[in-house]
């Protein structure tokens, strides 16, 4: 290639990124300025407070990660399990095995709760492994599961870890602004998010949120954190409180600008409103799916509004319906991961992305490919 | 605030993020599309041939990381580096003290090699370092310290590692782009970079390189890397060869796109016209400041001209002094760092920052504000 790249505008309907609005590009395409600057700090400042705005919470130590949300997973894994601890971690997709990784990294013995993929994390499951294991101390689930297109009972499993004395670690890659997440009332502790699902901002930023009960675990660890990069005892002294603030690494100044516009943009509508709008349009996509003959992957009460799981049919060429909509008609939708690889398409209406207009487009291509 | 931000066009002349081409600001608002779009597999291609260029290396394991220059370097650090290792590590400035906590939070032993802070690393001392430590198997040191401006022999440390049978880890983060930086030719084994000083790009990426021999030890570990994230047996993976692409992690798509367009521009002018610009205005800086009565604090041969490290001068209020140039003039330049805080000014002149228009803006603001 070598010249200038020129993207075509697609309508993103993957697992994200998903669309960004010209809105957020404008602010991500503003001068750079230096990352110490008085205006950057005012920045940061008010990015905390619409953070804790999405995320429903006053935790102090809530902040963008500087690195995508695989990074936030690590983030909070690092930092809160220590060398020989034990944690259980809930797996019902691709993200739980990936938790699994971040516990055996640190040194730690993750205890695994299987659920099947389709279905939600099955609080019984739990409640018997910390029966087996009561010398558990962190509770690993994933609120929104992106590789299956199901929510899981979070307020449950955060209540009953509680119960046993564990802190929680959550992920809301997928969840964040766009169905509903109560950090605060569940008693959450160590919260990841990304930028690029509902929050419909650029990839590469991962909004985090941490209780005290988990800065307290943080600051009271007998060990260094693993990583110099994640550890949030260092990045609290660039992004923290009221004091001078000490430099750990170089923000990335620009992507902050599109992610506190996109938290603006989220503000502005409200949290509620934009959950109603993400469950109206699936609503709508569902119809319109099973009007097609094709049939959902997800129980009802378990769907996730921003990620509908649809199963393939037989005989349908998985790759080659996706290259025509991408090719005919500019339309990326998301293929299974894992295990559903070539069984499942998934399909995202996230953020900007949940519009009836993307609703309509993706019905009548996909009408057109599958020859309905 | 809770309103769009809109920053003030500054002038960035301190130690990065440096000036930022409205070209690049450009590419990096262009449409987002998806990571594993075909297009984007091609830009990703693109991208490595670009840095590979950049580098001037042949290297397959040639890609921008997807996080920070600190995460590049924690990459090279756990990847290379096995529990119970020994690494000497090079320290003369803030850096080589951040490779020290690297070394030692992989569970390795790091053999300090010391220079005064201002000087480049000494390679008599580094000789001496493994003829004590003959069970040393890695060096690391900074090729541009960013921290006090200073270049070290990089091509002199390289082959006396290679005498001592010992990989390299060569930060490169101010140097990449500004003065002549030859992975292949020095035999670097891993070798990080940013992309917010000489390539004036956005910062939040690190470009990175591995040697085949790099990429040999990290295929042979016993253990696996304590990172997931930046394990690159599994960013290989989706960075790699010709292969399918497995998902990692969601790329930052539009920083790669402003970090394509970046090296665009560089390949354009030229790396040997980039480091004669760069030394040029140098030149024409230093002169500027002497006529003064200003001083540099670094001895000619050793002087980065991207990064340049000025005596502040008796009786002179630092901090009042930056911030005036900052509000009157909406001109950043650096503070120095750890030991030399409130001793030196770092003055850059990086990428499209290192420009006669810059140096004479600088000389002319200094001029006013210290009432010469």
């Amino acid at each position: 290639m070598s010249h200038s790249f020129h993207p075509p505008q697609r309508i993103l309907m993957g697992p994200g990124p998903s669309d960004v609005s010209a809105r957020v590009l404008g602010a991500l395409g503003r001068p750079t300025i230096g990352h110490l600057d008085p205006l950057f700090i005012e920045l940061m400042d008010d990015t905390k407070q619409l953070l804790q705005y999405a995320f429903k919470t006053q935790n102090e130590l809530t902040i963008p990660l500087s690195a995508p949300g695989s990074a936030g997973m690590e983030a909070a894994f690092v930092n809160l399990v220590s060398p020989g601890d034990t944690v259980i971690v809930c797996q019902n997709g691709v993200f739980g095995g990936r938790m699994k990784e971040n516990v055996e990294r640190c040194g730690a013995h993750a205890v695994m709760v299987q659920d099947r993929w389709g279905d939600p994390v099955d609080p019984q499951k739990v409640e018997e492994a910390f029966a087996a294991h009561p010398e558990a101390n962190l509770l690993a689930f994933v609120h929104a599961e992106t590789s299956t297109g199901v929510r899981s009972d979070a307020k449950t499993l955060c209540e009953l870890a509680q119960r046993h004395d564990a802190l929680t670690i959550v992920d809301t890659v997928t969840s964040l602004g766009g169905i509903d997440l109560c950090v605060d009332d569940w008693g959450a502790d160590a919260v990841y998010s990304g930028t690029q699902k509902c929050l419909s901002c650029v990839p590469g930023l991962s909004p985090m949120t941490f209780s005290a009960k988990a800065v307290a675990r943080i600051q009271n660890r007998a060990t260094k954190v693993q990583s110099w990069f994640l550890d949030m005892q260092l990045v609290m002294g660039y992004w923290g409180g009221n004091t001078k603030r000490a430099y750990h690494h170089t923000a990335p100044v620009n992507a902050l600008y599109a992610l506190h516009e996109s938290l603006l943009i989220l503000q502005e509508e409200g949290l509620d409103a934009s959950f109603a709008r993400h469950r109206e349009n699936h609503l709508e996509l569902v119809s319109g799916l099973e009007a097609m003959g094709l049939s959902m992957a997800v129980a009802p009460d378990w769907r996730l509004p921003q990620l509908n799981a649809v199963c393939i049919p037989d005989g349908i060429d998985d790759a080659a319906v996706r290259s025509r909509l991408l090719h005919e008609f500019n339309l990326e939708i998301g293929a299974g991961l894992g295990e559903l690889a070539g069984k499942q398409w998934r399909i995202g209406l996230m953020g900007h992305a949940s519009s009836r207009v993307n609703v309509q487009q993706c019905l009548t291509a996909l009408r057109h490919v599958l020859g309905h």
